[in-house]
């Protein structure tokens, strides 16, 4: 499982301010901890300072770089907020995100390539939108894959995100995000899957239960990535229970060295 | 969900002593704990008292029966104790279980139409044995169903057992139960899948957060009938977050239901 440390992101209390007094500790600190707790990737995301983006996200990648030995995971729709990011990251980048809009795929396609970056793709497009059922989002998956293939991204390198939407608002939003990543990787076996999991229990009590329930599932049908919190014991709990489960954690490694480390919560 | 209330049984504390004693108290207060935390069956099992199992089997079945308005699941191998308390039950009882072995299945086929039940039937037969791999268990489930079928069952009466063994014996044991799930599932849309959950998790720690991600997980393949302890907090919750986010409790209502109960623990 990979996973996207989420918590460098101007929408979580404090990191609005520690970007604003370019406080390196505040977010060094956030980036430390979120290594020990596992991730592979360290999101960052300063969205909501959408006047100051281009200079604020390189900054935030040297303050994380400058004390973690991994990638970031640069989030951003706005293509020279990536590019300033991207000139500064060290090692292979995880571009978040593309979609099959045609502005954006334009815009944010070539940035690919140019900084031999990993790529987070959603199943969005100009005709649909956020697709409302699985097929379309299959369809539309499908065809960022090939234009992305067509362009020299290899598979390994896309991250397919399936679009998870609240359970609340309709109750076949879990089943179709399930299908969709089905679907898709009946046609592309080296695709991989990723998503944030906390909106599918949007509107409902008990988010933890359902977030982490839904990641298990999900992990089924072929996710192998996803953006949470390395911090929540009990997700990544689940997470090293599944791939136990599933044989993909050979002999029980993992979630034996994480009960030995004293970090399966239940 | 379909939930067998599995605490009657021989093997656990104190219960062999009540059977012995003939304690109606003390079963009865078994019963009725568990149907109060949901239970759909009531487990009965006395397999460890061999010698008085057919004069045990009917009075546990009867004791059950006085106290909580459920049928039971008669648990045991042995046809003469199935018959004696299949006699006195009342309602439709679930038989616990048959075979393809022509043994087993010839003494307790006639069981099943003659006294009107519905059948637990194990992936097991002569030839193989318990089947190693998920195609032979597949191939042996659809066989039975097949045999069953013709002497009149409906596929809505036979609950697959896929046959869970633990993890810690060989990695792909998970695989092998949920492809066995899928795969006979495929054929037969109305047959019903049960099985006890505890086996995959032996040998590890933390065999609680294994079992019920591993519920989890066999629900997402199809089964929809578990035997366990009602009383299980975290299992339930695990079952009602999963049926919930499957779509099949409409409006999350029977998990809505347990979040106001306060039995949603995790």
């Amino acid at each position: 499982m990979i996973i996207v440390g989420e918590k460098i992101n101007t929408s979580l209390k404090g990191v609005t301010e520690a970007v604003i007094n370019r406080d390196e500790k505040f977010i060094q600190e956030l980036a430390k901890v979120q290594a020990d707790g596992g991730a592979d990737y360290i999101d960052v995301n300063c969205g909501t300072l959408i006047n100051e983006e281009e200079v604020a996200l390189p900054w935030l990648v040297r303050t994380v770089q400058q004390v973690v030995d991994l990638p970031c995971c640069i989030d951003s729709p706005n293509p020279k907020a990536l590019e300033a990011a991207l000139k500064v990251h060290k090692g292979k980048a995880l571009i978040n995100s593309i979609t099959n809009e045609n502005e954006r795929f334009t815009q944010i396609g070539p940035l690919i390539g140019n900084y031999e970056a990993a790529i987070v793709a959603l199943v969005i497009d100009d005709a649909f939108g956020m697709p409302k059922d699985a097929d379309t989002r299959v369809q539309v998956g499908k065809e960022l894959i090939e234009k992305l293939k067509i362009m020299g991204i290899r598979e390994s390198d896309i991250f397919i995100d399936p679009l998870i939407q609240p359970i609340s608002s309709s109750g076949e939003m879990g089943n179709i995000a399930l299908d969709t990543i089905l679907g898709i990787k009946e046609s592309f076996q080296e695709v991989h899957f990723m998503c944030g999991l906390s909106n599918i229990s949007y509107g409902l009590p008990k988010r933890g239960l359902l977030n982490a329930t839904f990641l298990s599932l999900c992990m089924m049908a072929g996710l192998d990535g996803a953006i949470l919190d390395p911090g929540n014991k009990r997700m990544m709990a689940m997470i090293y229970a599944t791939e136990a489960l599933l044989n993909k954690d050979k002999f029980a490694k993992k979630y034996l060295k994480a009960f030995r480390k004293g970090s399966l919560e239940f």
